[in-house]
């Protein structure tokens, strides 16, 4: 149902809290007639007449039937999540109660709320923007130390409070511009085109470090997949177990994993790496790199955001290694060529190897050699090793696909000022730039689009 | 660990909401550095100097790091939960964040909670006795309004506050008895032995009631178990789904079911009947009437509280009726007996069976016709037709062990007094029935049995 078919004027009530049987179990009541409805439910006390943010006792009742002792929580409109009223009841984690208590709730008026409905409202309220609106349920998703941190960041308001400093600036002068328009004859500039031209230099660099974070963005939200690639007995398997040993993540749920592949998951310095095909390894299978015309190991490869080449340092010969790194790196351009067994190699061989190939790493799977290494190039590789918590990160696809359209309209906005182009043919452009910017915040919004963002959220949220 | 090695004046803390990326998700705080604890993790205001029941949200923070925006709900003692100073801390609903919160409290002084140490505290502060804690376990566990009224009865008081009066009036004719020790040379009586007699027959009519009621606290605790047996083509398959289409209850879990077998459960008047072995039902296996000797069919309908007897009333001759009904009744004495596809009967047949079975239930599964009659039926041989709302019902086994003990201890007395014993014989048994009354509500209590109880509840309660 889309968003202006729906009464923001009524009352909606959902179970905030997961299934399952618990200790507390919450119950979330916001709109104009939430004190109403919920006072009626609890006779012992007059919520009416109670202060915001205060907490109360009670037996919840329909009619003469005890639902259930709660606790209720009153936030007044519009110091609430939403902006309106809100009153959350937390109740004993029965399924059954929470169940009877949002039954009852409806009844008395209440109306189920859709996805993310709690915070669609504090949106349209004003209370959040939608940069901010979006980094809660990447708050609720977060499963690392580093999309906690990105998400906390832009839930604080993060890059909006500079694209909207931005935007308002760019809203002065493109008024100044148009004002133009009704002088046109008499050829004036009110807009000066120096100033102007800083503005965009501004917003441009402001948009395209934004843009370049969103590689790092991508990684911290969806993790990264790696490959292990290698010739039998080389120890993908030893080296899997190793890396899992130290670093397994555990991860109820990371969005756009391919459910359809095998994979382990672990967490490097707050990143995810997400171990790509596993079962191949495990099974010990014959998946190796000689069969790379194989169908299934050329997907793995492709597929892969980082691939970890195994070699035995023993048995491969140089002319090996080169034919199958070059293989590889037709294919893949993020390429770990990673020496192995060299607990079982003599000095020499090894000091040989090391001098042949600076750029390989050298570990023993078996006896947690060099594993540190690795690792350390494996989050370079992903991150480029930027910091994760000090710069602002954009995380999200829709962000990032109106921060390009930004982009674009301020490199025709310049591009018409450098040909000294009319104020009436520069127009389009800088309204064009003003959208997408105001797009990303919220400032501007489309009902499906709305919809669309929202419905991603959980309920009760 | 039983309690006794438990420090009971330090502050625990436990996740209280189920497992789950959700909107919100509760960490419960309690004990003597409670405030001490959260306050140092929300700077922006001082807990300290807030009045209890009040709500306060703030960015939660571990040193620099913002672990989450968060609503905290204060409690001060003693008007809390436990008793204890007491904050809820209401996070975004991601594991990971509930997870990493947790962590910062344990490293900051709180220890991890066990199973009901919450409740457990709060009957060792008096705020709940026994029977009450107990409710509250039974309350989270409730899937009925037969469940839940019970255990919300229990919990409101119920019995506790009977069994106490009784157990006070029962000290004080103690004390007298006992004083009567001090002048046994003199032959006085100081205890009243007619009003003593009243008080015992009141106390002991009493238990009766509570241990008659257990019949029906157990059906509403743990359900009924119903096996459908009849030959082949009875229509035992469609008398499933006809049963299962209108009453299907949802439940997550049923105390005291057997998981072994496949169970489909339904709800009338809320109870909740299991219909056991479903499976070979559907499979229209050949677990057949004829084939009794078989143990699985005997195990079927031993097992079951109650069975229903299902023939088709058109090919089952009378002779057919009493030797499948004899059989039957030699192994269950709680048997329905169910004539199936009357919508196929002419009609003397129907009004010839009627008359020849007056107790048999007359249905047609197909069409749906009888089944209210049935569903009557079910109802009364669980229940004996008692109300299930109006009573106090006892649905707890340690409660029904107990009242027992109070029985025979009670009848031991009143064999005293019949015999005229002396003050001094009278004693030990007047002893042992305050112990057991006291043990129910929890005035006496034993260590090992409190951390038996407890450690059935959730986590976080």
């Amino acid at each position: 149902m889309p968003a202006n078919f729906i009464d923001w004027n009524d009352t909606i009530v959902a179970i905030a809290t997961p299934p399952g049987v618990s200790a507390i179990g919450v119950i979330r009541v916001s709109g104009n007639k939430t004190f109403e409805i919920v006072n009626k439910l609890l006779p012992s006390k007059n919520l009416l007449a109670q202060p915001s943010h205060t907490l109360h006792v009670g037996y919840l009742k329909d009619d003469d039937t005890v639902l259930d002792e709660v606790v209720v929580s009153l936030f007044k409109s519009p110091a609430s999540y939403t902006g309106e009223d809100v009153i959350e009841i937390s109740c004993h984690g029965s399924p059954f109660i929470q169940q009877k208590i949002l039954d009852t709730l409806i009844r008395c008026g209440a109306r189920l709320a859709r996805a993310g409905e709690f915070t669609q409202r504090a949106f349209l309220k004003g209370k959040l923007d939608l940069v901010q609106a979006e980094a809660v349920a990447d708050l609720i998703a977060s499963n690392t130390r580093a999309s906690q941190n990105a998400a906390i960041k832009n839930m604080r308001g993060g890059f909006s409070h500079i694209l909207k400093n931005l935007r308002e600036r760019l809203i002065r002068f493109s008024a100044l511009i148009e004002l133009e328009l009704d002088f046109s004859e008499e050829d004036v500039e009110f807009a000066d085109r120096k100033k102007f031209t800083d503005l965009l230099n501004e917003i441009d660099s402001t948009v395209k470090n934004l843009l370049q974070s969103f590689v790092l963005g991508n990684v911290i939200k969806n993790g990264v997949s790696v490959a292990i690639i290698g010739s039998p007995n080389t120890g993908k398997s030893t080296l899997l177990n190793t890396l899992l040993n130290e670093n397994r993540a555990i991860v109820s749920d990371i969005a756009g994993t391919t459910r359809d592949t095998i994979e382990e998951i672990i967490n490097i310095n707050g990143v995810l790496f997400r171990l790509i095909d596993t079962a191949g390894i495990r099974e010990h299978s014959n998946d190796v790199i000689e069969n790379m015309g194989v169908v299934k190991s050329k997907e793995k490869i492709q597929q892969a955001d980082i691939v970890i080449f195994l070699y035995d340092i023993n048995t491969t010969s140089d002319e090996e290694y080169f034919s199958f790194f070059n293989q590889l790196s037709h294919q893949n351009d993020k390429i770990i060529a990673v020496a192995n067994k060299i607990d079982e190699a003599d000095e020499k061989l090894l000091r040989q190897k090391k001098k042949s190939f600076p750029g390989n790493i050298f570990i023993s799977a078996k006896k947690d050699v060099g594993i540190d290494v690795l690792h350390k190039k494996l989050f370079e590789l992903a991150t480029g090793d930027a910091s994760l918590s000090e710069n602002i990160i954009v995380t999200n696809a829709r962000h990032h696909a109106a921060l390009q359209s930004v982009e674009t309209s301020i490199a025709d906005i310049r591009e018409g000022l450098k040909n000294n182009i009319s104020a009436d043919l520069l127009t389009p452009d800088i309204r064009r730039c003003l959208y997408y910017l105001g797009e990303i915040t919220g400032e501007i919004t489309n009902e499906d689009q709305l919809d669309y963002i929202f419905s991603k959220f959980c309920i009760g949220k």
